[in-house]
């Protein structure tokens, strides 16, 4: 135990897992990366740019990929004009460099029915990519459209774990984990008008979802489906310490 | 509109729309078969035995089929005293006695994922029956078993409108109505735990559905989707009077 | 059971019901029509005016009719750039072009109980227009104001199915479903104030509905109630195959 | 103002308005008649025999009219035994001993759809004849049988206020109020199943009723809107006083 | 019976009790002010200028007295035009022009907490005017401040009803009600924050007020309270037909 | 910080803010009574009793006071066996035994409208004995009986703090703490039917206190609104340690 | 209890406890600082920049403190010409005046998990300063970041209360209330998404905390969180008058 | 695609994949072990004894282990009458019979804060060992003893992935996510009184978990967040395929 609560004392010091840097305006916790597994991740409503850029700059300087999620224009603007070689996916609405040069470990499937989710599938895609796992992105599979989904069950299957979005009665998750043997996580969506009360009622179709391999997350909340696949993706796809 | 007064007025008359049958506990409308196309239903929940049996009574003498629904077994028993010709589905809840002798006309099928929301399933069916259709119980169909539904496709585009019910997440009937070009009739019920609410998931679900041929009715209601069901094949088995 | 399977998976080939064509920003499902008995249909919220026009070119190149609803001024006046002949109802928020040439099958009639549903009604009427159903719209019907009601029993009793949309207590699809015998679907809508919940008490009102013949569908979704009656409408009209 | 304070002041003391009496249960209020219009209300819910029996000996020594609401058969057994004049409605769960023995002023009409409500409906009529008005209590009016409500209409403009008891959809009051021109005090009853959550259902149907003259109660509250309606029908009979 | 139906068929004849007058947009019943007490009542939220000025020269024209509720500045100006004696109440959003020339019978007292329930207060003021009642406005009572409800008891106690306005806890009904002897009529309000999520809390305590003479309608809604508060006080205030 | 660490961290030493003394079903934390002013409690429900007995024998060894709360009948004898000395409150449902000598310190006045919410009220009350404050319970103060509470104003103000317990509407402590300047515990109980939705109404009501003073704690929670009022009053009663 | 009633009475007299000053708008209530412990608080939301002066001016007269909240950059503008000395909170939202000389008694700590919840918190810290009590201000704790926690615990322990502001999912209160013996007043507040709604989920969080000593406010309420806690600051910092 | 429309098809066939065993009350699917990785489970509410034994004769038969959840103790002495090696756990309600007889692989931690939890928590403790994974139980972390937590993390760390399970306000897996790198399956439990609303405050908190590495299932769902934790477990403990 001893370990544990030096780590934990020693957050203000240089220890490598709990290194912070100052920026103007936030504390980056650079020890992120190596305590769990992934560096900081900067939810950029409310910010203003400059603290966007600042964090950015801070993650750069220690090496770690950055990923921003719920980003505005002018975040975008500014974090290009400093890092020119940023992604800014708009549909998503994140910002993205990684630092990693390594091949990509893990395959992560992310499925949507339509074109309405995709904002938040693209957000999966994003985070799934800044782990650096490989992302299969399949957006013409519908709940009413049988066949559709028939045809990439193959491609589903290949998958180490899977992020599904669906909005308006959210029967998508529970479908697609029917075909197959890794974990679905679930995304309810806002998407719908009427008695779907801005995503409770895929909400909870996919918390009483009959199949056993589905966990739910918040609605919209794109990121963190695909973080939990990404750590379940990584995991599968590397070589257990004492194998 | 002289005639439409003409009958909501005479109704204490014994004009043929509007005939009445005292019974002790119960005032039976004898017209509503000719007014409304089938007898009055005897919901069962809250009655006494004596006053079942009253009714039956009244419609039998009248000519016409009997159904009571939420039926308990003093109550079937009572009534299976008195006709011993009664159906009795103990799972169904139901009692029933079809005076109907002509070949039943239209097809519904009634679908459901498991056992568990079988009563709901079964009380259609008896529905259905007393209102001389053909009826095809589906109820091994599951969302989150895909090929048991695909073995099924070919009966269900059979059939002239479905009763689909389901419980948990209910996406049974979005899946469904995917594959047919009649109207679905969705029943969610309360069958479930947890966040499930007492049929609310799945009510909402439905409501929220993706296919454009699915209809929702209150939660465990298998004889008002039944109802509903029954009337769409009939009409579509008839021959319209301008043909 | 060949005939599914096969129909399932030629879907991205030329078979008449899997039948698509491919515009720069949707992939249009030609042969629903054949499969479902209607074209496929536009939501327009959220799309491109080139998307609505898109899909509009590919259905009348298939000599199929196009419906587009929840559509907006830009979209309205982009495809009557291209198609001047289209129906735009500003009201109702659809944009129709009709193909058929066939006397109109079955009559539906729209009920409504004033003018602030008015725009969820048009919906209806136009769904039922493009289905090439006969349509009579009832618009001045309140619960509160009973001779109005008493006054049309006998024209809404000439309909082959019902859709009645209400605000507020949703009380209407009751009151009318008490004079039929034939299905009523009903549609709550978000109109009113305070504890109308943008719907939800019309809905909840629906939904408890004594009457046995009314099934509901999702808030202010005019034209789902509105595909379900035409279908009930041109089935009662059509002669059965085996008659 | 000193008057209001000196009766608010004298409260323990022997003042006319504010005199009690104590049992060994309760502190009788047995000014309250002559301050509020009407003697103290036991709610027998929770309340022992002896209690019951208590408070009707105290308020019958000083001349007052006794009613207890939500009473059980140990209660109502403990009172009959004391006063064997009381009258016992089981239905209505009410027990009543009337000491005027002046003409009844005011004339309510209690109206309700079905036996399902019934003693919702009776526990108002107990209270509008313990209040010493006339009561016409008119059970068989449904929404779904629109005659029935034709051929009472005149019977309900002749009341001087109505109390209508409603479950499911709670559309009753709506459609009772459009033919009057009195207050309509409506009370929802949690009589039903599925999405009729309890009454919550009638209750939001009550509250957006489209007349203008519904008032509403708290769910299965036969005593309060009967209180209510007993209070407009006395202050509509009653001459001015300065007439 | 014949006298009913009679009115309620010859709904579109000239009858006394069911003229109506047609303007361009709107057909007025004129014949409401006999039936009901009081004449047809404008609800502005979403008509044009011109429907309100309509209705208000149909009305006058047969000497009856106008008020349009939750009016816009806009129909506020075009009603003005037309008719320069129009009360226009900017707090109320209410449009008035009184043809009575009788003087008020009746007195209804309003009481609110603060100024932010004011608009609500305002509308019920001008619907008791409208009724020819005699109105007293009361709005600095407030549940957390005692000595101010005290100091009005003996106001309250003069008036024949009550309308009682209040958001937030909406405590103000119980408490009023504990002094008065006739009946409150509750308008829960939308003003607040947080959890009282639009008025829900407040309507929720009115519905559960422990004082037997408070009736509770929809959120804001100002002048339906008003309306049965002036049914009420006018009722009272006239002396009995058999008297 | 290394005290703190150091205390987190011996939690299984012998330390005296850490001691804990095994039974055979529950490892009580002796060291709680140092370390947050009072000892630990025994939540009833659900435990043996012996599991009850067991605690309390660890308690007292360590010469601490015991307190149960939602005990039942059995578990009331087995530690009445035990301890002879202990009070059983029935209608609180509580056990406790007073180790201390000491006179009391801080007075808290615990207020409830009626009968029914007198469990809740005694459980605060038994509470605030167990930690050596002196109580004063008021229960027949209501809110539609204004003068009580004013006759016990001058009581309330002598309270160093408020326990205020309410079902219904919820509003005594709105209406109390305009009486007083010290902090309100509110405490909204499930006594009431209908849309009280088992005391939800009450919290709502609480929550939007018009009063600064009113702080809320959960649905029947007495035990602890009296553990807050019991912190607040010794506090208050207290010489602060730098005077 | 004369003394009560004398004080209730003379509300619009010269009594130092009564005392009132009428400005244009308002009527100032300068006697609540001497019955309640603080002047009277103006609440911005709604009102002219002129009422918020004319309450400053007459509460300065009085040589009464100032606060008010929910202003906006017109209300701070107008009273900043008036008083320059006003101290504007431009994140808190709040104007301020404090006129007290003497040295702040009690010591409230403000915790918060991050920058979102910062308007509120900023509004407990300037209620607070208002109170004449020191606050220590700590942002950086978040449950997710289990090291900040413990580095704060000392500085949480030295506070006589505690507000606690967090948003999400709300369990930061349960997790601070662990470390101290002082009572711990919860602000939920609406920062979040999805299934957060608008602060419910943090609400509900904090209600069950499994801590005694946790008290809740309403959603965003740090000024009533604040006022509480100073409350009891106050009382604690305070020598008992009779010690 | 053949291939996996050829497993589809073949579902009534003996393929691998889809081999089913009848069983009088149930069709046993047995190729889900293949399919799914982990065979069929029977969830005992509501089947019969004979039932449940049907299926784990079927299943050991073809030499698959057995699980049962929600079992009574009619089903538990049913299955031990035929296999009294069967695993009954009382407190989980589960039958288990572990076939494998291979070393587990893969390391699950299940955590809860307390006893009143422990059913859902062994539920998730027997799924895990039915999946021949370790599991390490972990129950007495709670929120407000910060304590027991700090000791347990070198423990935490060392699973593949966590089962967390928590009622009242759910705030440890938020608390225990922010120590670990590895997915966290919160289960909420309807455990708790009052505004916990039968598991939706726990829920709530978890869905808004400010942890990126949280995932939630059904309200009192040990088996299913089980069943993901296993499926983690397993992958991480698996060389991967290609490496």
């Amino acid at each position: 135990m001893a370990e544990v609560l030096d780590e934990l004392l020693c957050s203000s010091g240089q220890g490598s897992t709990t290194a912070v840097a100052s920026t103007p305006e936030a504390c980056v916790d650079l020890g992120r990366a190596q305590r769990c597994g992934f560096p900081e991740v900067v939810y950029g409503s409310g910010k203003t740019p400059q603290a966007v850029v600042g964090v950015f700059d801070a993650l750069l300087a220690a090496g770690q990929s950055c990923l921003a999620t719920r980003v505005d224009e002018d975040q975008a603007a500014a974090v290009r004009d400093r890092f020119p070689e940023v992604i800014f996916n708009e549909t998503a609405r994140t910002l993205r460099i990684s630092s990693e040069k390594q091949k990509p470990e893990g395959l992560v499937a992310v499925v949507s029915a339509g074109t309405s989710d995709l904002p938040v599938a693209e957000e999966a895609v994003e985070t799934i990519r800044w782990m650096n796992c490989d992302v299969n992105l399949i957006v013409d599979i519908g709940v009413a459209g049988p066949q559709r989904l028939l045809s990439r069950v193959e491609q589903l299957r290949k998958a180490d774990s899977l992020v599904v979005v669906a909005g308006m009665e959210g029967a998508l998750p529970s479908v697609v984990a029917g075909h197959v043997s890794t974990p679905v996580f679930a995304v309810p969506t806002s998407v719908g008008y009427g008695a779907n009360f801005g995503g409770v009622s895929a909400l909870l179709s996919m918390l009483n979802s009959c199949a056993s391999n589905v966990a739910v997350v918040n609605i919209d909340a794109g990121f963190k489906a695909a973080y939990l696949a990404g750590m379940v993706a990584r995991a599968a796809a590397t070589v257990p310490a004492d194998s």
